[in-house]
């Protein structure tokens, strides 16, 4: 079985996108946003069937951990008011996709951060999706200001609402940003990148796995800069007098592979233990093009794991194990379907 | 001959640190910095022979490009007049070092940049160090509010006098971030890294050497993170419609060798073309520890380039003959000494 860690309802029927924009000017005009419009199942059915559904087909994996469109959350447009009407939106989506498709989406939940306010409306609507939904994990934003970084690092008790919600459910996050409103960071080819790169380094800098022992954080594109940088990483915790990162972080942190490109893939590999890799493509997502350096989609990392060199076992793991194991309620569930 | 491209003064003599704590407190005081302190030739010359000359000859480069410590430059601190005095003062500094070993230091300057400021004052400092101080480039911080990134992007004409001046002397500039004083940003576990990969992002979204053909940019840290994800900056250049990477930003952008672990380095070396890539330590520098899994100093980076699979004209293009193509200035006097 092949589960896909990273894939996002890139492709929601123009309704739904285009009642967030209403909702966006209402909000600037100072008024409440139209209700939500009707969108049938065939509409989500025909938006699915035809990209992420066809695509996993083709490229032969089985199931996808599904979220609502990272760079859409745009948790830095309104208020907290206005990111709570539309992460439910979004996340009744998913459910909506989930409940048509059971076999193949397992549903994640975008939160309604809002810059400067507090993270009691994204603990209530996590239990809501994972209570309720029956999401399996959620997607929290470390930047809700959209590329100003006005939030304390991870680490900081701000954020702790939130881990505690996540450890009594037993649901994994993924650190994973939205489209970024400062013009200098490019969305998904600056700013998703440095977003992981910058967790990775605020759980080093602090000890949060201390307090959180259970907690498990996903981060997306094959961990940032952080594999490939692995040698400054191991020596800045040296520098900080924390363990080795395989005590002091690696425990609890996993990358997904969505490094679209065989020998970023191979490098993950070969510096990242194989129980610490989800196989992820971000799918339908950040680079949609064919490489003409291999005739094949750039996000089609399924042909680069399967390409790297790994025991079985390792890839195994990759594939299915370890998402198994970081997504528990995943986990029950397809053991409830005899998988 | 190896020359190091990347090589800071981390080691400068104590006088020269408590001036500048004391010229920040009389910014905060309102008052004017005191006078700079005597420090003599031995001073300078312990502080490198027991350091980075040292260094140098146990590891086997012969030559450094060398400038003030990247992370004290904080263009945050103070303003405008309190940057030039402090970019001057490092700047001289520099320079004596430069005279006191001239065979094996060349220098590079730290620019008088300031939050919202114009880059007039950049430009006359890197004209006296180029044409007073005989230096080969200069370091160009991208956001100079140290973490709040409230500067335009590197292709804005905000920016142009500076690579104005850097085409008419014919000198390189190294995108060089300083320290962080916004805490979701470790300096040299985030912000520097991110900085990297921001810079190539903006260089790919934007058509800056259209305007300046002969503009040369060397990109430290081997690239931030875009090596590893090279495949996604390739097929990002491609959903923006831009030609090949190869002909839209190589020809103007370099990478340095600051990744300190062979696997990084072996990545490296796979996706870039060995004339893009220049030989860096950036030693005494951000890791100073040994790598317990080689015994050998994490950024002891020679060691790395030595053992990759690499003919041995591309590794002597990356330890020579790329920066002395990037760097005329230095190339043009080490013909002058016959070599």
């Amino acid at each position: 079985m092949i589960i896909d860690c990273h894939g996002h309802y890139t492709t929601a029927p123009a309704a739904h996108t285009g009642w967030r924009a209403s909702q966006l000017a209402a909000f600037r005009a100072g008024g409440r946003a139209p209700a939500y419009p009707a969108i049938s199942d065939d509409e989500i059915r025909e938006s699915i069937e035809q990209n992420q559904l066809r695509l996993l087909r083709e490229r032969g994996a089985d199931m996808t951990i599904f979220s609502p469109r990272a760079s859409a959350m745009a948790h830095h447009e309104g208020d907290e008011r206005v990111s709570q009407e539309w992460a439910r939106a979004c996340n009744d989506l998913i459910a909506r996709v989930t409940g048509l498709f059971p076999e193949t989406f397992m549903g994640v939940c975008q939160l309604p951060q809002s810059p400067g306010a507090g993270l009691a409306g994204s603990v209530a609507e996590l239990e809501r999706c994972v209570t309720e939904l029956g999401f399996v994990g959620c997607n929290l934003n470390p930047d809700p200001s959209g590329g100003w970084w006005t939030s304390p690092p991870l680490t900081d008790r701000y954020w702790y609402p939130v881990f505690e919600k996540m450890t009594e459910l037993d649901v994994p996050a993924m650190i994973h940003v939205s489209s970024s409103c400062n013009p200098v960071f490019h969305a998904t080819g600056a700013h998703y990148i440095n977003a992981d790169t910058t967790a990775f380094m605020q759980l080093i800098q602090g000890d949060l796995f201390a307090d959180f022992p259970d907690l498990r954080l996903v981060i997306p594109h094959g961990g940032g800069a952080v594999p490939y940088h692995w040698g400054r990483y191991r020596g800045l915790a040296d520098m900080l007098g924390k363990p080795p990162l395989s005590e002091h972080v690696m425990k609890n942190v996993f990358f997904d592979t969505c490094v679209y490109h065989q020998p970023g893939i191979d490098l993950l590999v070969e510096v990242i233990d194989t129980g610490s890799i989800l196989f992820g493509s971000e799918m339908v997502g950040a680079v949609r093009g064919i490489d003409p350096e291999t005739g094949h989609h750039f996000d089609d990392t399924k042909r680069y794991v399967d390409a790297a060199a790994l025991p079985e076992a390792g890839r195994a793991k990759i594939y299915s194990g370890n998402a198994r194991r970081v997504y528990p309620r995943l986990d029950k569930a397809l053991r409830e379907r005899g998988l």
